[in-house]
């Protein structure tokens, strides 16, 4: 990104999405829960999943894909579990509620397990998982999407990129944070390398017909992402088991579509034909740390844990071990010290929001 | 293998080793919970996790580092939670345990799950995972083992190879069965490929210093394996998630050692200096299907899964798409039809196991 890019503070751009959102019918709390996530993702060097999203839920809301005031429902429940209908609303907001639901129970019965259907793109699977760390818990997030990626041996997009998220509190160390899709790369660098006419590499994508491929192109013309692995032989088969769980737990478990019948969230894309369910799902899990062990006892153990992995003799011509968290905590400071630079093309989609909904940009 | 070497029935082996475990000093109860493990290894053609480590666990037990008369106990306990401290027994054993008591646990509050510290190998995950299936419940198994696998950006071994295995129930399909290592391989392809005197190709080790290693026998040269992925550029930061995971709910959690302080398994390795629990961990859970959804309408939705993933279109050059558990499912049906073949090494194995102790084989 050009260095002459303007910084935006993180209020500045949660005002104007918060406005964008309340603009579109959400209440105000479900905005600011919503603007939340997304700015998450901006701090957290996740743009991909930040506010570029918002143009994206804007023309969803003017096709009538997206409801603006959800009522949630809890339509299944046992003392640690419970099933959310999340109203075909935004994502964020069944989120928030089904995480803050699991940390509830987890709190009476020691673990909370709750699922949701009905749902949209939540944002950040990190972001939720993080919601169970100042509860002294081990916080899951998990969610499908729309498919992208074939399985092992198929030319067909089966799945989504389907994130995993696990956050682990620490004592003096900071949380271990684990957020990620399971494929080795995201979607985002496709479209970075097609913009710089580059080739992608293999072991990320085939073509219609599942030969392995280098081009940035390839998904718009039949092919598919990779598992983890990228190929039988480097274990892609262990990343289509991992992408094939988080389509169970999210999809199938709660009554939500799975597999290639999850609705695009993209608005130029129609609905698949077939339906299995009720829009997309998530899963979500929240763990008492002292279920297991007294927490400050755990919460120390974690301490050594990530400064023995931290201090792992580095590869030559590497810097050090990272422990899953830190270069999104990194990001986190730089972006709260030094502002959020939004890229030409986002920045021109909200001054584009702000003229068509007349809201100071 | 040859197809000369003589085929065993199941039964044979398992008698065989039931009554080489009691020989150790294993009560009749534990040395067929042992046998049964090991056998569906062998089933399920994962031989490398089969009686092939009998001799092992016979070493291990003369050096005293393995207690065949194990008192179990539950050091800590919530509702749907417990911690066992398998007092240094056979994995098996307290696996066995753990599991029953997840699942005893999710009968009554809806999931369970249990920690067991103390312990050793306890063969395949899968196997424990797959309790949970009559019950009508996901099954869920990790344990941590030795080190052998860098983290990205390191040159050491921190990690064992440390697998996850998920059992989910079908109606009329056969379940889903996921139980795979966080390696692109397991060990025994290094092993397999020095004797027959080719390279292992990269994306699965390196060498002490941290380079890109295609020799097979590398590892005992003080390089590691590489985590799923392989590389950085190819999401091996992912990998190296997944199998801290596992060592965290393993080993932090359960009291076990963690990381590179986890003993190994085989006798002629000497345990790690520092200690920083007991034994190696495990992690068990059990979650209802009618926690969530009335358990037939689930099982219904996922034949329509385990259908839509495995009629898939083929790749150019494949037959079609393996659902997790179907190549072990395979193996298991033509092993209890045409016997199980040990390689000519093991089958001498057991010839001087049965010449030691005076155990016919």
């Amino acid at each position: 990104m050009s260095s002459e890019n303007k910084a935006y503070t993180r209020e500045h751009l949660f005002d104007f999405t918060t406005k964008v959102l309340m603009h579109m019918g959400f209440s105000a709390d479900n905005a600011a829960e919503c603007a939340t996530v997304f700015l998450a993702a901006e701090l957290r060097g996740i743009p991909t999943h930040g506010i570029i999203r918002l143009g994206d839920y804007c023309k969803l809301w003017e096709k009538g894909r997206i409801n603006p005031m959800p009522v949630l429902k809890t339509v299944h429940e046992s003392p640690c579990t419970a099933v959310i209908d999340g109203d075909s609303t935004i994502g964020m907001i069944p989120a928030h509620k089904a995480m803050k639901t699991a940390i509830q129970k987890a709190k009476t019965t020691g673990t909370g397990w709750v699922s949701v259907r009905n749902s949209c793109n939540f944002g950040i699977a990190g972001y939720y998982a993080m919601m169970a760390l100042k509860e002294d818990m081990i916080g899951i997030a998990l969610t499908n999407a729309s498919s992208l990626v074939a399985p092992t041996f198929s030319s067909e997009s089966m799945l989504g990129t389907n994130p995993i998220a696990v956050a682990i509190p620490a004592l003096t160390q900071p949380p271990y944070v684990a957020d990620f899709a399971t494929t080795p790369i995201n979607r985002g660098k496709f479209t970075l390398a097609a913009k710089k006419g580059e080739k992608i590499g293999f072991g990320f994508a085939q073509d219609a017909e599942g030969n392995p491929s280098d081009d940035p192109t390839v998904l718009e013309k039949g092919g598919s992402m990779l598992p983890l692995g990228g190929s039988r032989e480097h274990g892609s088969h262990k990343g289509f088991c991992l992408g094939s769980l988080v389509d169970i737990f999210s999809g199938v478990l709660s009554g939500a579509n799975f597999g290639p019948f999850v609705p695009p969230m993209v608005p130029y894309l129609p609905m698949p034909e077939k339906q299995t369910g009720t829009g997309l799902g998530h899963f979500f899990g929240a763990m008492r740390i002292d279920a297991f062990m007294p927490a400050d006892e755990f919460k120390q153990r974690m301490d050594e844990w990530i400064l023995t992995f931290r201090n792992a003799r580095p590869a030559k011509g590497c810097d050090k071990v990272l422990i899953p968290g830190d270069p999104e905590r990194e990001a986190e400071a730089r972006h709260l010290r030094e502002g959020i630079q939004l890229s030409s093309p986002v920045e021109k989609e909200m001054q584009d929001l702000s003229r068509k909904f007349g809201i100071p940009f």
